[in-house]
């Protein structure tokens, strides 16, 4: 009765026994390849989100592309990176001041990068640095979430000038992150948020370019960092999510669904096929909550069809419809799928969100079935 | 700069600079005798479900109030616990029949339940466990997520006839989640869920108490289990979020605000007057993405107002409403508060869903800076 929806050897599907994430890691190294090239064409920095996967054996295969600098959304992050010989890191979200002893004692090691947007964190970073570090001045070209106006001077000369008080902070620039992507409907939308925000960023370069050589325009996000055919206008890029991509990515565009390197493999523990529907040993500790909605439906998960060494295509009208703490409800619309599917078998599954699925299962496979070596959570310094 | 928007002397908001998650142990204890004292006027079996802490030295402040049963989501919590004492557990999701070998080696260790409901899990069951083991039939009773349909007499004698085959399995009656209360839209509907689903359940257990002695019904979630008045026609409850509550029971009436025992403290990292906004370093990935509807608007956490060594009342119009990884967007129609907050204060915010807000925070401290033991995340036996 404890069967496998798959044939193949490698992965080890047999020997799992509760929700446990997968990655390919071939499709992981495509990824990789395809962004650090689509940036070597535009002669741009690729500097990667490392926290879509919190790994520094993930971390060895960017280094095998070449990639030297990184971005993180974490002091925490910061550090365990640098233990893994990564010296040239960004925090990219407005620095907590709370961290200054281990901002400090980073900075005391490696090139480190933070984010200001605020005079008040610029005094007090100013007032309490004591190791070279370097700035970008947050800047908020559409997302609305954090970041200084591109159009408020005032405030950028302000910062700036707070921070001139202190001789070892370093002005590198200009950074954006443009989460309004994720909203988009349509390539058109991602285009047009990549021209307008980076033409004010543009603007802003010209503008302080002169007084500050050597500063240059940093860019996130993965929709368009996928999308734009050439990086134009901007230095760097620093999108995560394309090391796994999802199937939040796949609807925007950003990826073909083949690429998706990422699936929770999970238990089938029950079956109703005269609702349409089984259900998975795997919930929303596993999942997290993030949903698309197609129409006017929530889906919480994408079911894959195994093939040899791998997962390909998504199963036909197969989707996880909702989820609660360990519970993942299945439901499908292909009848030969429902019947053929037993108690004990397992499914794997696509999620939505990789970077929140990533951070909440501490634990990848490779289908080999050996571990992938993860960052701790909740790691403190 | 660096202040907190606390003036008292026991909670050491001082000393955190990152997301922590804050427990209040005496409301916790309230909570616990609160719900203990429910079971007892009821004389029903106190059997509360451990997954919203999944802490032993949580654990031990039930035993405190005498409880001796516990309940929990996977066989891995299970051998948590069994390891803290606990001799009495039912894991409460449909068995997953691939975990046969740790359900045996619990099973020879305590007095272990599981849930039942189709015949193949029944049959695997009898045809493998080496070691005396209870279970109920788990019962549908409006949920729709798992779960026997209660009027499907057919079933139920099979799964019985399935594991009579093994004399080791003990039938010990029919359980339910009735989830459906957390869509309650008024006190009586969470009246009529607990009428009409125990209603059931009485009807199975007076079909089936001649030929099977002994069995029980057990009756599970914190809605129904903190706003019935008595607890007829069941003999045993198995809440669990109540010993922490949130903001989705307070607004459900399960609770008053004052028994939210769990707050996350978060610092301001950015502030946003002009658009009534802030923003703290505490994202999804602290909080999960569960949210509830208010006026037509997600809220994914309310801003508490700490008092002399806790928390009590909510601020004043003062919300989370945007989650990203690590980013929360609070938003504030109180003016004061917005120009009193400062960039590097720490809030303290009331989570939506508590269970999975403690799932993701494995580190809980106590307002006396004292971390509490938990289990870790991702465990496996």
């Amino acid at each position: 009765m404890v069967n496998t929806n798959s044939n193949n050897k490698t992965l080890s599907l047999e020997s799992l026994k509760t929700p446990t994430l997968l990655i390919d890691p071939e499709k992981c190294k495509w990824n990789i390849r395809q962004m650090k090239h689509r940036a070597d064409m535009s002669g741009v920095i690729f500097r990667p989100h490392f926290k879509t996967h919190q790994s520094a054996q993930i971390g060895e295969w960017f280094r095998d592309e070449g990639v030297q600098n990184i971005t993180v959304s974490s002091i925490g992050m910061a550090s365990y990176f640098a233990g893994y010989r990564w010296d040239d890191i960004t925090v990219a979200i407005p620095v907590n001041v709370r961290e200054i002893d281990e901002i400090n004692r980073l900075a005391s090691a490696i090139t480190l990068n933070i984010l200001l947007e605020s005079v008040e964190s610029a005094a007090y970073i100013a007032a309490n640095v004591v190791h070279e570090l370097g700035y970008f001045i947050e800047t908020d070209t559409g997302y609305h979430r954090t970041g200084v106006d591109p159009g408020n001077d005032i405030l950028i000369r302000e910062i700036i000038r707070a921070c001139n008080r202190n001789p070892r902070l370093r002005f590198k620039g200009f950074l954006a992150h443009a989460g309004e992507s994720y909203q988009s409907q349509s390539r058109q939308d991602i285009l047009r948020i990549y021209r307008d925000g980076t033409s004010d960023l543009q603007d802003l370069f010209n503008h302080y370019k002169n007084d500050f050589p050597g500063i240059i325009i940093s860019w996130g996000d993965t929709p368009t960092c996928s999308q734009v055919e050439k990086f134009e206008n901007i230095h760097e890029i620093r999108p995560g999510n394309f090391v796994f991509y999802d199937v939040m990515q796949f609807f925007l565009g950003s990826c073909r669904i083949e690429d998706i390197a990422v699936v929770l493999a999970c238990p089938v523990i029950a079956k109703y096929p005269s609702r349409k529907q089984l259900v998975i040993y795997g919930g929303a500790v596993h999942f997290s909550k993030d949903f698309i909605i197609r129409d006017g439906k929530m889906i919480f998960g994408l079911l894959a069809n195994p093939v040899e060494h791998s997962w390909e295509r998504p199963a036909k009208d197969t989707r996880i419809t909702s989820l609660s703490q360990e519970h993942g409800v299945i439901t499908s619309d292909d009848e030969g799928f429902l019947e053929r599917v037993q108690t004990g078998d397992i499914l794997l599954v696509y999620p939505i969100h990789s970077c929140l699925v990533a951070d909440i299962n501490r634990q990848f496979y490779m289908l080999n079935g050996d571990r992938i070596e993860c960052m701790e959570r909740n790691r403190r310094y």
